[in-house]
């Protein structure tokens, strides 16, 4: 067991109950403060830990870290650094913030200056991101697509249970969690309509998605085995891959989503590292026809993560509209991973990798506002009497997630997301 | 006229007859050699001419620009500087070269530092790429593709001529000309076979295209007018966007061509500016049926750029097997720019926007092996007697391109490739 997961650790720092960020979390994330630089903290608790003080005051002495690492506006440097290191950091901190570990605890004033309250800062992209790309993993998700859009009895198209279907999206419009977005306008064509026509688009959707962020590069023209995937995986955020449906379906033939997708992508601002989930793990879904020896794995590569999403209309309350979990992905990371690279296609440090959207079984489960209201037809009742078919203007999209054993909680906080009208 | 555009310039650096670099066209790359790191140059003739030196030796004084903006791995910094800069730059080394000018001509101490014979240098990536974008804007082409795939009554598809189609594509692997790439493997079906298999891609390609390269950020949320996308336009390259078709054809549906395309796209190291374009303007074909409002324009948006490809077996000669033009292409940059960021989509310092493989009426100007050998129906006949339906290990391909007025060619050298066997 990595020694900073044990679930028998307690903080010195108060952790609420059903706080995201125990000791056994501890998530990377870059933060500003009125008074402070953007720079690398973790979270505990309600505070963050400042990593620039910690770093400049001796507190990670012995680890090898190069100057300057954490006064940073991205971690691509930090995690770039490896596993090995971001490792040593994570349990070095765990150490630091034990209950039974004096150095901070009894440091008053240095504790006073690393701890910030979290409502006093600013939480930012946490990576400078070079390379995205999205999946289309879960089973679940592609038959409903494919049943709602083509044939129900053949939904799933062929190469779907061989291939990790995926494309590249639009690295430069991810933002974090609490960036307001404006709906975007676009071409669409209605099916019984001559010509296009411009506008705002009327069928602005989410899809709930988780995404991985590499920490090590493979240099072009080598491949990552399924057994070699997790070296290169540093952690994960909640991941909204917005898309605007009516675009989307005018605009993909041949060539894939463009428009839909590429205004706007949102994640949550903590990076939780593998090693924080890995006592989460459970294995995924029998894969059926057999998989090609490249992308066949070994061990449990799936993650029992619990998902959420919420909608707030404009001045009202948070209506649950989906629960769903990241253990319903058909196809896991690692062979996301190997099929990325089995052309040799070169990974970056800081590149992000999206699930799809991820939909369970049950129908309250999928994972975007087209399955949730199945094209419109069954509109979503909140609970102000109003109906939702999509997301609209003022409307506010929120996910959550966690991970949760033995009386641990591994939390990813949210991503958070106001619809604002068409500029 | 742009002072650095005059056709009577001579320069006194001797260039020669049929140089791509003449004193009109001063592109930007970076380059380094034996002796100094990676930092910017200019082309003339078969020189660069140093930069760094340049500005560190008070040659480059007056124009504003920040300390060491050329002593850098990538142009992105100096680009983001705007046109006027970008301009003032080019216009001061075009001055600098003059015949008429005996600042450098008569230091020769200077002169003998300033100026690297190319072929003591080696080019690099001359940007760092934040995002890539391709489009697919050549009516030829997708109508080639459209016919042999498709339906050859209905070629294009109904989008097509209301959209400039375009998809997003990997940034890490585009590399800069006379970098090797291994032929890609990858999983493949044949229409009659039950399952997929797995191996080197048998139907290597290239795809004949040019690329834009962005200066200017336009902000998340905010849409790039057709009328102001020169603005953001700093120049242009060769691009290469090598495609493993048999790849695609499996992997493609729904979500567009990803293994196919991202192990390698290969381009031309200096880049041409807009400004050394501007007196190579010609009208784009007439559009119909009408765009909508945002993407229509004033003016001559098309360039007259004279494209050829060649490929050169191991060991044997060069054969021009395609002799193209960029004027061709039905959809203009600025058009793509425009539709690019009419949802708000934000571009970057760097971007790479590809226009699509340009083919032209012609059978001989078509720009992939796809379409020049017809699905393999038609074998390209080369000088050793051997025939190519696509590329083999061995081959080099290489493209390039040029624009002539009045005795001035604007060129953009060549992207140069050999094609090595799967890893």
């Amino acid at each position: 067991m990595i020694k900073a997961n044990d679930p028998s650790l307690k903080s010195w720092v108060e952790v609420p109950k059903y706080s995201d960020f125990p000791i056994q979390n501890l998530p990377f994330g870059i933060f500003k403060t009125q008074y402070l630089d953007p720079g690398a903290g973790v979270a505990i608790g309600d505070y963050i830990l400042d990593l620039t003080y910690l770093d400049e005051n001796g507190f990670l002495d012995g680890l090898g870290l190069p100057a300057g690492i954490f006064n940073q506006q991205y971690l691509n440097t930090f995690i770039g650094l490896g596993k090995e290191t971001t490792r040593a950091v994570r349990n070095r901190i765990s150490e630091l913030l034990d209950a039974n570990n004096d150095e901070l605890r009894d440091n008053k004033p240095a504790r006073e200056i690393a701890l910030i309250p979290m409502d006093e800062a600013e939480m930012l992209m946490p990576v400078r991101v070079p390379n995205y790309t999205d999946f289309y993993s879960s089973e679940e998700h592609a038959t409903n697509v494919g049943t709602m859009f083509r044939d129900p009895d053949n939904a799933l198209l062929p190469n779907w249970k061989h291939i990790p279907v995926g494309y590249h999206g639009r690295a430069s419009s991810i933002i974090p969690s609490g960036v307001d977005i404006y709906r975007p306008k676009g071409q669409t064509k209605a099916p019984d309509a001559e010509k296009p026509t411009f506008g705002p688009s009327k069928r602005l959707d989410f899809e709930l998605e988780m995404a991985f962020i590499t920490g090590k590069e493979n240099g072009l023209g080598n491949s990552i085995s399924t057994s070699e995937a997790e070296e290169y995986i540093f952690g994960f955020v909640l991941f909204n891959d917005w898309s605007a449906r009516d675009v989307q379906v005018w605009e993909y033939v041949p060539l894939g989503p463009f428009l839909a997708k590429n205004f706007a992508s949102s994640i949550s601002p903590w990076i939780v590292t593998m090693d924080a989930l890995e006592p989460f793990r459970v294995a995924g879904p029998e894969q059926k026809p057999e998989v090609l020896p490249y992308l066949k794995y070994q061990g449990e590569k799936n993650f029992d993560v619990r998902l959420q999403v919420l909608l707030q209309p404009e001045g009202g309350a948070e209506n649950v509209i989906c629960n769903s979990n990241f253990k319903y992905m058909y196809w896991n990371v690692n062979q996301q991973l190997a099929h990325h690279t089995v052309n040799g296609c070169n990974i970056q440090v800081g590149d992000m990798y999206a699930s799809g959207t991820i939909s369970g079984p049950a129908e309250d489960s999928y994972g975007s506002m087209l399955e949730l209201a199945w094209k419109g037809t069954k509109p979503i009742k909140l609970s102000d009497g109003s109906e939702r078919k999509f997301v609209e203007d003022g409307d506010t999209v929120i996910m959550k997630g966690y991970a949760e054993k033995n009386g641990v909680r591994i939390g990813f906080g949210e991503v958070r997301t106001k619809v604002l009208p068409a500029k």
